[in-house]
This record gives structure tokens, C-alpha cells and sequence, in this order.
């Protein structure tokens, strides 16, 4: 394939990609050429429309095409508790259990001293300002039951109760080790529940 | 997510790569989008590239951005001997021995009755035309030692035969290296009924 820039420089694009080495690279290449051009198209709009439209909403960190997102509009939510959690997907996973109707901060990460991922690193200070700007009276701790996500927890709670608001974190109802995003609802349910004060 | 348009078009887009659930597509979106938007773009662009640019050789069938790709080009390569591999990433694994000086032929894919794959599918009547344009004395069958590349080299064994080409198929044997010990059966046998003089 010496002479195929193009398919060379498609499987080096691919390698970007998480968790895809050089085979599944040339294999992903190989399919999409030989049975899904429409889908290759389809994807190269996507990343294009994606990378140009997404940005983060001002009030809680997540993707959002708009300045502030539909959750952060929404006047029904109660403004006062704000749920703290690392990832949109750990958003979707605490908005399906029903359980909470307040607003989030996603933090788009988490602390990782070992990663070299400082407070800097993810969204931190504006976690801060946000919190203390005078509606939210109660923060609830939800990132991630791991050794990571719980020392993020610490930080993060930390620093809120010095700025003299009220911190909880999700109960330890949540299984030790495990990842939101896996976890079901009822026992996502429960820990909202049984929050405590942290 | 739910006012997030551009960003589940790009996880339903990335769905369509082989092997890529919902959760691997989410996380791929959200690691283009916070860390590596540089990344999304160059992927967008390589995919657009490689799906308008890249077509057939129009004498082995692989993927080229020519008429003909550069192995076929190649005046010192012998043109009596053609060797039909299923992808151009078994081409390629050929090309790495150095043993073999002809030219190529690929199917860019294998026959595959269970799952509607027949000769219409894969390159079979282009390999007929070309294996019998008059340079080609020798065919030799280099499809994988599956249940469907054996079935694919017998089929085209067969056809080839019947047009008057001699047709060879790699040896079946010990694998370089290995303990018989550790071998397993079917290939010992194999390899026994296939002895040679030494
Ligand atoms: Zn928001
Ligand atoms: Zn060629």
C-alpha cells in the first residue's frame, strides 16, 4: 500500500482515536472503503459539524452548542442544590434516575496527579465561582466511587465548605470501585437519597 | 445531552466503524471533543479524502488513488505468477516475506454463503478476465486457512482450472518455530500428508 496516501494518512487520523491501535486502524479503513463510503462522508461532517458547533455551556462545564445549555435554562429545576459529577455521561446517568431536579457542574474530568491533571485541568475555578455566585446553597459530590474520583470529592469539598457552603457527596450506597455511567438506577436512586453531609 | 445535536450525530456516525458500540463511540466523541479537537478535524479531512480519491486497481483490485497501483506498475515483478489474497492486509504480509517476486490479485474479501456473500461480492469475475489475459501461467491461491478461505480457494481452484491455468495453493504445514508438541492436530496431519523430499 506504499503508494496510497490517502488510505495511509486515513488509518494514521483513525489511530487517534481511544483505545485504536494500527489493526483495528486498517481494519476500520478497510471497512469503510470497501463497504460504507456513505458512512465515511457521514462521519467527516459529523467530526467537522462537532468539532466547529460544540462548545461548553457557561453555567455547568458540559457540551453544548449554545451559550448555556437546556438543563442550566431550564426554570423548573431548583437552583439552589448543584450536583457535581465528571462527565456528561455521569450527568445522563444521574438525570435518568429521576431523583434529582436541581442543576449540575460537569467537571469534564477529573484530579489525577499521577496523569499530571491538576485543578487547572478540569473545570475547577469555575466550579468556584459558580457555586458561590448566590443561588446554590447545597453542592452534592457525585464523581466517581474510584480512588480518583473520590480524592476529586475531597478537593473539591474542601474547598466549597472554606467558601461556607453546605457539601454532601452520594451516599456509599454506590458499590466501591465502580463507575456511574454502569451503575443502575435504583442504587443511583438510593444514594441521592441517603446523601450525607460531607 | 439532549439539546445536543451535532454531538449525537457524531456518536451515531462513529457507531458505523466495525466494532464501535454506543459507550465506545461516546467515549471516542467526548475524547475528540475535550481533548484533541485538532484530531476531529484531521480525521474529518483524511475521511473525506480517502472516500472521494481512493478506488480499485484496475488489474489487482486493491485499493489505489490510480489507474494502477504501484505493484502492478512494477516492470521487474514477474508477470507469469499471480497470487490471490482475500485483503490488502494479507498482500501485504506476503510482501513482507520477500519470497514471492509476481503480482497480486485481491479478492477484498472471501466467499461467505451464511452470510450472503457470493462471487458477485468479491472480486471473482475481475480475477477471471484477468488471470487469463495471457501473461499469467501460475495462480496461486493465498486466501487465509479459515473454513471460508479454504471454501474460497477450492471455488476458485476449481473455475481457474477449468480455464486452463495451473493453480497452486501455499503449503499447509508446521508453522516455523513451533514444538510439535504444541501443534495441534489437524495441522500435524496436514503436514504429514503434504511431506516433502528433503
Ligand atoms: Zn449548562
Ligand atoms: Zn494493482
Amino acid at each position: 500500500m506504499a503508494d496510497n496516501n490517502s488510505l495511509n494518512a486515513l488509518i494514521e487520523a483513525l489511530r487517534r482515536l481511544p483505545g485504536v491501535g494500527v489493526k483495528s486502524a486498517s481494519r476500520m479503513a478497510f471497512h469503510m472503503l470497501q463497504h460504507d463510503r456513505e458512512g465515511a462522508q457521514l462521519l467527516a461532517q459529523a467530526l467537522q459539524q462537532a468539532a466547529t458547533r460544540i462548545r461548553h455551556c457557561n453555567m455547568c462545564h458540559t457540551f453544548t452548542e449554545g451559550e448555556v445549555c437546556g438543563t442550566c435554562l431550564d426554570a423548573s429545576r431548583d437552583r439552589t442544590k448543584l450536583c457535581v459529577v465528571e462527565t456528561p455521561a455521569d450527568q445522563a446517568a444521574v438525570e435518568r434516575t429521576g431523583a434529582f431536579k436541581g442543576l449540575y457542574f460537569v467537571l469534564m474530568g477529573k484530579l489525577s496527579p499521577l496523569d499530571g491533571i491538576g485543578p487547572k485541568d478540569i473545570g475547577v475555578s469555575k466550579l468556584f465561582s459558580r457555586a458561590t455566585q448566590g443561588e446554590v446553597q447545597e453542592v452534592i459530590l457525585a464523581t466517581n466511587f474510584t480512588a480518583e474520583g473520590e480524592a476529586t470529592a475531597h478537593v473539591l469539598g474542601e474547598a466549597l465548605k472554606q467558601r461556607g457552603l453546605k457539601v454532601t457527596r452520594l451516599a456509599r450506597g454506590v458499590p466501591a470501585g465502580s463507575e456511574l455511567e454502569y451503575v443502575d438506577l435504583g442504587t443511583i436512586a438510593h444514594a441521592l437519597v441517603d446523601r450525607r453531609e460531607k
